[in-house]
């Protein structure tokens, strides 16, 4: 396969991570060259052997570079992709892919007159963490899962600058929000019944500084999910229940544990416990025979890496692990919970 | 003050708690004697020296009984109370107190009429771990709280017989959630504005086997409540966020921690971390420097053990820590909550 040359528009903490992290170890694609408005990220680029163009027209005219990264601010991403696709270039674009689901369908319907590929980078499809919790839903190790908490808690409130305004599409919903929920409505296939949110904005900025959904899907699994940027002490990364048992991962070092109930002949009678002002059977830890503690599988999944699939989407006409149709879907269901938490 | 001489009706697992845990410890109260329907918890009582007595108005014509400890099924309460308030006796009841809230309103009719004592037996608002999350929400030592999440997980499904049907009262919500429930509402001294609730019933039982409650209060409190009977790891009794820090109580052990933020002059830059297939400085963890971390202060309240009180309601006219109008209020919750759970 004939190797992709990318162009990356945007050469921040993201940019700079795709370059070094997941280009620069991918065959089928490479950087050749970064444009930025800080001039400091272009010279930053050429110490790095890359070509660093002075302006977005001189990286769009370089006829070597076939496709564009576009890793800047969230309210940017429109204009600098349509300009790209009209340039003949295929694009991968950072999320949240746009500020509202609209401009997704037009950024599409450019991509789709120009016949090129663009793909949002929903990157975190591919966390381990993500993968064990997926597999679990799949291969019903314990169980049907019925209740699934994706909980992402830091205690540095929002960070950097843009993030904190609402024009550049801040806060948190559209920043971790995205994340987790595209892997919850990646993991599910069922759909949405019920969306319970709140939006947090304890700490003073415009935009949310975290916020919890409550989904009901309608093949009847739960879903919480939870970002916090207040929270001093962390709840489990995930948290699952199934018919036979719950799984945790507690943290982003893959720690977690699953608890499996055994199928025994007979039932253990319980013995209450002492809790608080008051005794309980209902609450007291199961007999040791009526569970096992086993370890979390390791993560796997039936798709390839991002860029192998970008490339192959471009030069074999594959599909895409991340549909724009799935990005739409996620971006209206953003939309409905800021207009339910405005309510 | 002259001892107040208690029956109890109903002498199963609550019965015996009242007599051997709470009254026989309390100077001001005593237990008399017994009546069961089951005669074998009647022939137990006898073993320990105390009346058993072979009806209901056998107990209630013995006039030495001032009053009377209501510790039957939930759907029994009702009528059991009014009896023994027309037979002029005071009257401690279990919760809770009655299957909806008009009941209670009757009941507080009959007591008023024949002006004797009713009092709900709420035992958790004296549990340590309430207690010191109450203070720390009153003291404020990380800050106003302004999220309580209070969860009581276990694995064995709904206990007993009669908790498993729906006309006796059973289910999770009357059970353990009428305890955590009115704690949060004897600590937060605000209107709700806003309730979400769901029920679980994955067990396959005719009554709820779990629940989630999310309540916003005027004053802008969030509060979690859940109750489950098959989560086989618990996340934390207790989890609260304050403007200042954190704080969890992992377990009936009072196990938990603080961690508080430390004031300091200058910010320190924060290290990304990876978390999964990405960076993250929003949820990296804060440096060293920047929290401590505290031991849970000892549980501590203003008001008085629950028998102190009532002897004291009964004796001296002073007023209850349990008022009825609170437990009305409880009720209407429950109400709302099983309602828009239906829609």
């Amino acid at each position: 396969m004939k190797e992709i040359k990318i162009g990356i528009v945007g050469y921040g903490g993201m940019g700079g991570y795709h370059e070094s992290d997941l280009i620069k170890n991918n065959p089928n694609v490479s950087v050749k060259g970064v444009f930025d408005i800080d001039n400091s990220k272009v010279e930053l680029a050429k110490t790095k052997n890359l070509v660093g163009y002075n302006s977005y027209e001189e990286l769009l005219n370089d006829n070597e570079i076939e496709a564009v990264l576009v890793a800047t601010p969230n309210d940017s991403h429109k204009e600098i992709s349509i300009k790209a696709l009209n340039n003949k270039k295929h694009v991968i674009c950072e999320k949240p892919v746009t500020i509202n689901s609209d401009d997704l369908l037009e950024i599409v319907e450019v991509a789709k007159k120009n016949d090129r590929v663009f793909m949002v980078h929903q990157n975190r499809r591919w966390d381990s963490d993500y993968l064990i919790i997926r597999d679990l839903y799949k291969n019903k190790q314990i169980g049907d899962l019925f209740q699934i908490e994706s909980r992402v808690h830091g205690a540095n409130g929002i960070p950097g600058d843009w993030r904190h305004i609402k024009k550049h599409g801040g806060g948190m919903l559209l920043d971790w929000g995205v994340h987790i929920l595209d892997q919850i409505l990646f993991m599910v296939d069922s759909p949405i019944k019920n969306i319970y949110s709140d939006l947090s904005y304890v700490l003073g900025d415009e935009v949310d500084d975290g916020f919890v959904t409550y989904i009901t899907f309608e093949n009847g699994v739960r879903a919480v999910l939870e970002v916090g940027t207040s929270n001093f002490i962390k709840l489990p990364r995930w948290y699952v229940k199934g018919l036979n048992g719950s799984g945790a991962i507690y943290d982003w070092d893959l720690s977690g544990e699953l608890i499996v109930q055994n199928k025994l002949d007979e039932k253990i009678e319980l013995k209450p416990i002492k809790a608080g002002e008051g005794f309980t059977k209902t609450m007291a830890p199961p007999s040791e025979e009526s569970t096992t503690k086993l370890k979390l599988p390791n993560p796997s999944c039936e798709y390839e890496p991002f860029y192998t699939n970008f490339a192959r989407v471009v030069r074999e006409g594959v599909d895409p692990i991340v549909k724009n149709e799935e990005v739409y879907k996620l971006m209206k269901v953003i939309e409905d919970i800021f207009k339910s938490a405005k309510n």
